[in-house]
């Protein structure tokens, strides 16, 4: 070494200073546009998905690589609640803020049915479209499958997919004989080629992948809303070929492989467009795993019950926040917040106005960037059935009424497809749990806190008041109606 | 802009080439002394800590966000097997790389206990020592509290910690009289202070904390073997008073977050002697959780029953590696590997000799540095009690041999620090399981696979002549004996 101490020092400092300039350098002329002001903002909702469905939730038997390094990207928040625990009540509730029953609509609609989300109903395409977001949904509506009731009818400006679930199809597996028209695509209003075997539905994810990238590609130059409900894994499952066997875990592990895949393909588009800084990345699901489909369903991690339950194991859903540079990376946040949440708070982000309806969504920015001593959500209601309130919490505390439901616990779960039968009306007594303390609603504790009772019993009421309680026959003030095709 | 399009293009060669040039400089005048040839490890060895008690593995009402970085940093090992789901015995195996009824070892020892860890097997320490590694213990040895058995002999420079589980006291909060001597920290082979209270077994984790990082400053020059087994989360669960209540999950999860602390601060420790991206790291965990004590224990994730047990919950531990540059991060690998492997491994790594007697460790290099086509584990053993060959398996099959043994389903859970009571004599008939399909060992496909049952009892067999199988009453042919005192 012919340096001397005090000049290695020096050195140093000189490399550093021209590290410096490099980086500047590159900066200054990298792009040649200014930043968006507002962020694109791309949602997934991911259908029948289980909170413990990812690995970075501890799934097993297949890997998620994309959606763990999103995670450690991002922010994952566990106590994140879909506001039903089924499919077109879940979705209105995403896409307008409002608890489903507000919007007058429960449950999932069927092919044929003539009910919808209301067309006067504001949806987050909307508002931002009103903003000059070019707006895109590629995957599965289930919000009405008459004209009227479509997606470009409700802000956005592009649409492929499906018009509701695809085991509402001639090829049901386990029915023998089909009560369902023939499903097809959707393109815009249009009818597209028709879905006819299991090959066909294997198309879903690539497909609705390679919408959502062209519709990134085309829309790169301004701000964009893109919506992506893939349709899988709700049954009847099928992977594509480039997919099939690749997990081991069998086609549960396939199907959520390739949906891993369809993350990683949209996030390398964004970063290949130079968009990747200025996204808000959103994922979670509609509702928890259908259990009783065995080793064709997802799983709820820790959590109890699944889909079509108002226990956590419904309800309770990945989520996963990624915005480079504003949302904290490796972050696990536990504060409570729903997909009704979603609406207000891309409205602040992109400086939309809010509907003018009620909503009962909160918005969370300040959460969402990092100031962890907010608690912009404290209470949420559990409403499942037509507009029967199962449950109330309040931060940590539960307070389940006594409920007819559905449970999966003693059934016999299902085999290739085929669904295992699971009594619907097991009556689910009053009991009170602390969700952190006993994530899996075991320990009863509705005995040593009468006066946590009496908080949620408040709740509850002012619930009743506003949005009704066919458990207790009273009807809501506050209830708006669903859309409804005239009978010809 | 009074750049043409050419020129900015040429501008960003420019400043790229400034770039690299700075990063050249910097990194060629950084450090005055070359690498270190071979890596420093640490290992982490936590004490009943289950599959599903890491946030990033998907545990519930607590975060562990060191461990999350360290595997988003690192490679997360899935189907990492400890070598018998009990304290002493798997102790025993990690650090020979034998299963632990090779060297005539079972259970978990008594404080009062003439057997040990023979000295005459080689430790982990013993190899990388006769390499010149420093290194130091701190934290739970349960290999034999009889000085003779003691780190110090066993090729430990240094240790610092508790000599056997510290629910082996005379404060044993769940029996009346205690049959217990009293407990004492050990500083080398010297008795340390008392640890009379909960408040001083408070303290547990941030002493072995300070003590490790101690460790790795005094020996930051040359290469060392750092070994940290956590006496914690095993019962009697104690938090400082900077932990207690931080998590909302209880005592629990105030515990898991100040070792998810204590793992950020070594990390952090490396880091600042710029030792970082030479050190392997290695987290894991003993044996699966001792469910019945109910809000004081941990969780087996997705797996079936817990510490005692050889199904999945008792063996499939947490492990993550991490080793910038040369384990490829935000990996997540499927691979069977076990504790035993880890000795062979580091041996390679650092050029030791391998022990002279026979060890069953496999070494796995290459799939820890990034080739996921090598399989270096293809089969497994899981001994319990005595030497009951319990199962065996081959990659994804396993094969459970009709036995006795404990069983945590339909007990009542503890509370509180109270264990509920389990049967310990339940009869598990024999079965086939294939884990990736079915992690939760549920779905028994043992009729349907004749072929996978005479290639696992091809298995079974040799292990039956090699090490014995109490349940078939046969010796085997190579094992050793344990350490024992000679009464006087």
């Amino acid at each position: 070494m012919i340096f001397h101490k005090m000049s290695l020092k020096m050195l140093r400092l000189v490399s550093a200073a021209v590290l410096c300039l490099g980086f500047y350098l590159l900066t200054a002329f990298q792009s040649e546009k200014p930043p968006a002001k507002t962020p694109n903002i791309v949602l997934f909702f991911i259908d029948d998905l289980g909170y413990g469905d990812l690995s970075v939730n501890g799934a097993l038997g297949y890997t998620t690589p994309n959606l763990d390094k999103m995670a450690f990207e991002g922010t994952r928040f566990t106590n994140f609640m879909a506001a039903q625990a089924v499919c077109s009540a879940s979705r209105a509730a995403l896409l307008t803020g409002c608890y489903p029953n507000r919007l007058g609509i429960s449950g999932a609609f069927g092919p044929s049915s003539p009910i919808g989300l209301n067309p006067e109903e504001e949806t987050i395409a909307e508002l931002v479209k009103a903003q000059g977001y070019a707006t895109g949904i590629f995957g599965k509506w289930h919000l009405g499958s008459q004209e009227q009731f479509l997606p470009l009818q409700q802000g956005f400006d592009e649409y492929y997919g499906v018009p509701y679930s695809h085991d509402m199809w001639p090829l049901h597996p386990w029915q023998e004989t089909s009560k369902y028209p023939p499903l097809h695509w959707i393109d815009g209003n249009k009818q597209g080629k028709e879905i006819k075997t299991l090959d066909d539905a294997s198309e879903l994810t690539p497909v609705i992948t390679e919408h959502a990238i062209s519709f990134i590609r085309k829309n790169k130059s301004k701000p964009f809303f893109l919506y992506v409900p893939h349709p899988l894994p709700h049954v009847p499952l099928a992977a594509s070929a480039k997919f099939k066997g690749k997990s081991g875990r069998g086609i549960f592990g396939d199907v959520m492989m390739e949906l891993d895949w369809s993350v990683g393909e949209i996030m390398k588009e964004l970063k290949t467009q130079g968009l990747d800084k200025n996204t808000l990345v959103i994922f979670t699901s509609d509702n928890g795993p259908w259990l009783n489909y065995g080793d064709h369903a997802g799983s709820a991690g820790g959590f109890r019950e699944g889909k079509g339950t108002s226990f956590e194991g419904g309800q309770r859903e990945p989520c996963i926040m990624r915005w480079p540079g504003v949302v904290p990376a490796g972050r696990v946040s536990n504060k409570l917040l729903s997909t009704i949440d979603i609406l207000p708070t891309i409205a602040k982000l992109t400086g939309a106005k809010l509907p003018k309806a009620k909503i009962d969504g909160i918005e969370f920015v300040n959460l969402l960037k990092g100031d962890d001593s907010t608690t912009p959500r404290e209470s949420f209601l559990y409403y499942y059935r037509q507009n029967n309130l199962e449950a109330v919490r309040k931060n940590d505390w539960k307070l389940i009424f006594e409920h007819p439901g559905r449970t999966y616990e003693g059934s016999l779960p299902g085999k290739n497809g085929q669904p295992g039968l699971i009594p619907e009306d097991h009556l689910f007594p009053k009991a009170l749990y602390h969700l952190t303390r006993d994530p899996g609603e075991r320990n009863n504790v509705l005995e040593q806190n009468p006066e946590i009772i009496t908080e949620l019993e408040k709740i509850a009421e002012a619930a009743r008041e506003d949005l009704g309680d066919d458990l207790q026959q009273k009807k809501g003030k506050n209830v708006r109606v669903a859309g409804r095709v005239e009978k010809k």
